[in-house]
């Protein structure tokens, strides 16, 4: 059984229920653009092509519903093969040509194509139909050997790596001898024979490895890439890269069977890939990249560094002139930027896809702002094309302009931002140093594959020696949005011995270098950041979500900095202020320890009156920087053992201060000791059996609060109280907090509300009770959703790598609400507060309150806010309104 | 903000709302049975019995609802002194005295009352009036001045420490010293002189002990004690009791103001409790004692040792006469067995109280059955008559017939059953051993007090050396149903040196003995135990049950022999089997770790097949048993480290076992472990990780069933998937469990069904989804409860006891459903569960199967069956009667 989104069930409803009938290819000419589930982004968009009028190589479909099918049963469903026989007469008919025909062979690519766009993650097969019998049919009609051999070539390789799993390297080995045997740089150089050569040679590994022949029968050639396809719809890359982009409710992968044509047919021929922007700045102006006499792969594997395309004028006017048409009639029509792949067939230009592009955050917006004034786009629609997500790019640190920069190589500026860290040169050991060492880290390549994906995710930065803008560390970088150099022809990279080369100076993994992804630079050692000014475009479209949302959007913030930040980003009030964070600092712990260390409340006392002193300064910069905006104090949560040593060495230091026995010490740590701390002492439990301690920080706050008051400075703070389960302990609390301030009398002259956390099933299903003694509600979806799941988030990592492989789980449950369980509970609370206090404030300040598609679940149940770390305030922000535009 | 329970709330209603009116004082002509939330227990009954025409000396009772008001506000409501003033008047018009008055004083008693019956919880003061001139009254009066001046020292005592909290010790040690000085052993044996010089003696000692004169104003004497007793509702020995017997959603206690009636006049009077059958068998007998010329507190309190009441027939005939026709009367009044109290004031019998008596389950059942052969009762009636948790008291090992035994004394036979453990002399050693370090102890007092509860609960049996059968240890021994052995007199208890003495046997803290509650017996050492046969009334009382009620029975068991104990029992099935008990025995263990050490599947391979062979014989064992009955057998749940040893020397003796070094079992060990267990890798995410853990279970229940079919017994098993939260982890070993059965092919001859545990919130909140994918629901409360609660049962030590101190939960979260919270979710389950898969099976197993308030929830909300531990099946059948016959 699968689970499939809501929205997917929708569209499924169009695919025909009669399996009689049931169709399970569809022409280019019989579908379109609206057929993206069924058909795939690439198979919809080539329909959609054909029907523009644009010249798009001829071919069918095969439904993503087939990919279900086949890898539900194993086999494919009824009356498949005939469809198939039939849709691939067609084509022959259309082509002139014959599938495996000696004289005038067909020869196809199998691509895949999901709903959602997977760059570099499926497989493909071109060229297929040849063996050693149709090549000779190709010499002859092309009159060209070495085109043939080396489409023939291509294909084995393609084929023998892809469907029967023979290691690509040693294909590459091979390649790479024979060019070395016939002193040859470039695969251009290598002769029809040495290619004739080359495909022998493949064919022999292949047996070899395989213990199977290289098939030659055409039919079974395509029979076998279909399923190779369809296969690759569950691969590990597939998969990695789905759950990291949570991508989730897709049936399957389509097969786009489609006839070649080629770009490296000779010198008059050309493939390339063009955007109708530029994808990393967002500026109007035509950009990619080509190559002539080149394949598909050649272009974007990064193997050859290929031409800006501007210089394609000079090469062929024509083809040229005819893109630049093309281009804009697909942008107009898409109205959104354009990814286009083009191959020029001796001088015939031929559009083999076209998709919405991928953008950094700051072409994205500024695609969005020039299309509005274009009159391309309404507003909301520009709202609409940005990925809300993808701002966090904008809002991290680039290099001070001021920094002296120790500059020691220059690359291509494939991705914005600026990275610092140690180099890596393994995405293994990147993974285990950024997760697990939690350490800044660099990924150094020759270059990098599907297979580095989660080094690219662990790494804050990403520097290749080879491939261009559209090289696959350039793509994936900048839909990640993390900072990447491509192409640093000037370095040298030896993995195997863990050294960068540049020049005479040797790096080696661990030492310190700086990317800036906007300019190439590589830089040695740590640079200065800075906070990048958000003004023109991106203050308008953060304008333009401001009228629109209805959601207010808070931060989580402990500190003034934090807060200043925050308020910068646009955050409109403080939605989480963790005063455990301020118990840690250096010269309070050890007062916090003195406090646990205590006999009784009595002695309690004095360090809990340092305490104090300490909090009132904490909150008063806070209350001073928010300046009348809300601010959301929450009183200690963590149990207390957190705040004692769990080192020998440590506690022995502790022991000495205080002046215990080691043996004493290690009596009240272990009295302290917790099974599950997850599920102890702590929060308002703590409260309630020490409430001095929540005294002592409410007359903080207050003495704060009246001091910034008496300067003019308004204070509106909401003191909450954490972990309710029961409407008890918040009326126990609330009267303490109340009687507390009420010491002040007539001095109180700020405005304050007591309300809770809602972190604990059990106080949404009797939110009603508790809404009697709340001004308000927070849910704290991070401890909501490890109950409402029972899972510790410390002790997920042992499981949950396995629920995401076997699909038991769509994507990690902390990194956003999950909207049938713990959102159910969610709008249960709701319901229920509301009933019995209809003007109820309810907010959300767990991690998910930054997470789009939280945001947009949160403002469908009517929350009043959403409160998230300051850097995703404009996420947030932008997320609000395009979930009222979604409504 | 107090929570009361829904019931109160319906009663409630009868209170009189509007204040102006609100009558806050009844007399006893005023009154009735069916006020006893106003009135209390004891108000309510001394009306009823005004009313009936029994002799009941005159008063008033002060309701609940101004303890009520009491105890929130601090003060007496608004109208409150005009009617005790009024009142007051009308008690003096109808004896004909007055209080304060110097010729002819009314003297009052002043008793608390709850609506629940609370024996020796709660403070009384008697003789109320008295002071030196109102004393030469009284002595003029009854021309009795030894009477006069016992009635004041006892007044004095009483006073002194119930209201102006003087240590009780300091009036007895006076007391003793004056007998001592004057030669005597008897209180009875002072003289008048003496007991005023002791009057005089003791108003020093509370002058010294608080600063204050002893009010001499009988009105402010008044005053004093209806507000002591109010206070006393809210001590902590009062609010342990209500804790420990779950007395929920109370007001207050009422206070009675009654016209004093002396037992302590002479030799012609006297004071007793009789119960109208025995309490202990429920035989249907007079039983009873009393003490001549002594008043209330001297029968209860064990001082002197009463006489049988039998005795009475021969002392004074007529009362004797009467008090046999009261006693009638109120039987059949109150259809149920009474708990008298009496006072014969110079020939002439007054009643003080009545109530339904406490009674062991022995008796309930007896009683029972005896009521309904009379036509008494109804069975419907009877059944509702008895407390179903008692009858744990039937089930509970007896000491074995045969066993020889070293009888070391003999007391009186107070409470039932056996009991065999480590001498403690002391409440607060009794609650560290026996919770803390689960011991089974004796607790050994000279007398108990209300402040031994919390001890008692914690001993397996008490032994006292003074006090009668209605002493303080029998009464609430008999209420818990706790075995004990009172008024010893062989024994010397010396508990500051924690030595029993038995003539020349000393034994010390930590020696073992054995009780027998129902012989008096005291033992040396541990002895044999065994069941009881549960025949006769019993059998006709569980037969009644089972004909009525709707809900099956259930047992938690994890082998053969629990199974068949449970079967005697009356269990229907097998609810839960947990699988891991199995795997901690000796030979087993061994190859569990070995499976944990493996290195991959394959190496896990060996100790699976060994681990399956076992599992497999404890499989057939059970289903002969079951011979056909359901059994759930729920798969792998705990976490692998609960298997690993935890102290260095155990781990060291493993390392050697499996030839590792210390160090690389401590790195294996260190992986495993978790910071929250309990949300942790375990239950079905371990069956995901590993499926060949649940294969090889699923194959021994497959093999084991198939050979226990083969001898023609039928086989019903429900393999049952733990800790599902989501959908997909159930639909996945779904499958694993299908495809191992199918494995067997046509072989498979026994019945299974596939299902789950209930005890995550989100498979509540998504169950409608998980019930596609199972056969049954059983929830498992105790970890629903604690994630509902976000409770660790493990860490809820550090703060629950406070909690239940400031009334923050009524009781332990874990004793019984909570229904607000884990039972709306339970609730919301079973709606989504059954609307998906209307005849779906659901039931409980976990430990509140077993408790009768939780019992009554489950059949409310539509479960098929409860399930729990052998011993409380009996109280599951009788409560789900119960819940048939109050629903």
């Amino acid at each position: 059984m699968t689970i499939i989104s809501s929205s997917s069930v929708a569209k499924a409803s169009k695919i025909p229920q009669d399996s009689d009938v049931q169709k399970f290819i569809y022409s280019f000419i019989e579908g379109g653009r609206d057929m993206r589930d069924l058909l795939g982004g690439k198979g919809a968009n080539l329909a959609e092509m054909t029907s523009l009028g644009i010249p798009v190589p001829a071919g069918f479909v095969i439904t993503t519903e087939v990919c279900r099918l086949f890898l539900d049963r194993g086999n494919y469903p009824d009356g498949f093969a005939d469809q198939l026989k039939k849709k691939l007469e067609n084509l022959e008919d259309q082509m002139g040509k014959v599938l495996g025909d000696t004289k005038n062979p067909l020869l196809v690519s199998v691509r895949s194509g999901a709903a959602v766009s997977m760059p570099g993650m499926m497989d493909t097969i071109l060229n297929l139909g040849l063996n050693d019998k149709t090549v000779k049919g190709l010499i002859e009609k092309t009159g060209n050997e070495r085109f043939a051999y080396d489409s023939y070539r291509r294909f084995v390789q393609m084929f023998g790596s892809v469907v029967m799993e023979v290691s690509h390297d040693l294909f590459e080995e091979a390649l790479e001898k024979m060019k070395e045997a016939n002193g040859v740089k470039l695969d251009t150089e290598l002769t029809a024979d040495n290619l004739k050569t080359l495909v022998t040679e493949y064919k022999k590994i292949v047996k070899r490895e395989t213990k199977k022949d290289f098939p030659d029968n055409p039919l079974e050639q395509l029979k076998l890439s279909i399923e190779a396809v369809f296969n690759s719809w569950d691969n590990d890359r597939a998969k990695t890269y789905r759950r990291l982009n949570n991508i989730l409710g897709l049936r399957g992968t389509a097969v786009n069977v489609q006839a070649m044509v080629f770009g490296n047919m000779g010198e008059e021929c050309g493939t390339g890939v063009v955007f109708t922007r530029n994808p990393s700045t967002g500026e109007k102006i035509f950009y990619g990249e080509f190559l002539m006499n080149a394949q598909g792969e050649d272009v974007v594997a990064g193997i050859r560094t290929p031409m800006d395309i501007s210089s394609l004028e000079e090469i062929d006017k024509e083809a040229f002139d005819e893109l630049i048409k093309v281009k804009d009639k697909l942008e107009k029509h898409y109205k959104d930027m354009q990814d286009i792949e083009f191959t020029i067939e001796q001088g015939k230009l031929f559009l083999l896809q076209t998709r919405n592009g991928k953008r950094t955050a700051h072409a994205a917006v500024r695609i969005a702002c020039e299309m509005v004034d274009e009159g391309l786009l309404t507003k909301e629609e520009a709202l609409l094309k940005i990925d809300a997500k993808s701002l966090n790019q904008l809002l991290h640190p680039q290099i001070k302009v001021s920094a002296a920069k120790n500059v020691i190589a220059k690359g291509l500026p494939a991705s914005p931002g600026a990275a610092c860290g140690k180099i890596v040169f393994d995405s293994d050991e990147a993974t285990t140093m950024a997760i697990d060492k939690n350490e800044s880290v660099i990924l150094v390549r020759k270059e990098t594959s599907p297979e580095d994906i989660h080094g690219m995710n662990a790494a804050c930065g990403i520097l290749t020696a080879r491939g261009g803008m559209t090289s696959h560390a350039a793509v994936v970088c900048r839909g990640m949005g993390k900072c990447c150099v491509a192409g640093c022809t000037e370095i040298v990279v030896n993995a195997s011995a863990k050294k960068l080369i540049i020049g005479d100076l040797v790096l080696k993994e661990g030492d310190i270098i700086t990317l800036d992804g906007s300019t190439g630079e590589v830089m040695l050692g740590e640079m200065d950041m800075q906070t990048p000014e958000l003004t023109g475009n991106f203050k308008k479209v953060m304008d333009w979500a401001d009228d629109i949302r209805e959601l207010q959007v808070r931060t989580n913030a402990d500190t003034p900095e934090d807060c200043k930040r925050a308020i910068e980003f646009g955050a409109e009030g403080v939605g989480l202020c963790r005063t455990e964070h301020m118990f840690f600092e250096d010269a309070r712990i050890y007062l916090v320890r003195q406090m646990i260390l205590s006999k009784d409340a009595e002695e309690r006392k004095k360090p809990l009156a340092e305490l104090k002193k300490h909090q009132k300064g904490d909150f008063e910069g806070i209350f001073k920087v928010m300046d009348g905006l809300p601010v959301t104090v929450r009183l200690l949560d963590p149990p207390l053992h957190e705040f004692l040593p769990d080192t020998d060495s440590s506690i022995s230091a502790l022991a000495d201060d205080f002046k215990m026995t080691v043996d004493e010490l290690k009596t009240v740590i272990s009295n302290l000791h917790e099974v599950n701390p997850m599920l102890g002492h702590r929060g308002c439990r703590l409260g309630i059996t020490h409430p001095e301690i929540y005294q002592m920080q409410v007359q903080a706050i207050s003495e704060a609060a009246m001091k910034v008051s008496e300067k003019g400075i308004e204070v509106n703070v909401e003191i909450e109280i954490p972990l309710v389960g029961e409407v008890r302990e918040l009326a126990f609390l609330r009267k303490i907090v109340e009687e507390t301030i009420s010491e002040y009398g007539d001095d109180v002259n700020f405005n304050y509300k007591i309300g809770t956390m809602i972190e604990i099933p059990r106080a949404c299903l009797t939110a009603d009770q508790i809404a009697r003694e709340a001004d308000f509600f927070s849910f704290g979806t991070n401890d909501l959703t490890q109950m409402t799941y029972g899972y510790s988030r410390d002790d997920l990592g042992s499981f949950v790598s396995a629920y995401l492989d076997k699909g038991i789980l769509d994507r990690d449950p902390m990194a956003g609400i999950d909207e049938q369980g713990v959102g159910k509970l969610m709008q249960v609370c709701i319901e229920l507060g509301r009933k019995e206090k209809p003007d109820l404030e309810v907010g959300i300040c767990g991690e998910q309150g930054g997470d789009p598609q939280s945001v947009e679940f949160c403002h469908r149940i009517g929350l009043n806010y959403v409160s998230c770390s300051p850097y995703r305030v404009p996420i947030a922000r932008l997320a609000a309104a395009q979930a009222v535009l979604r409504s």
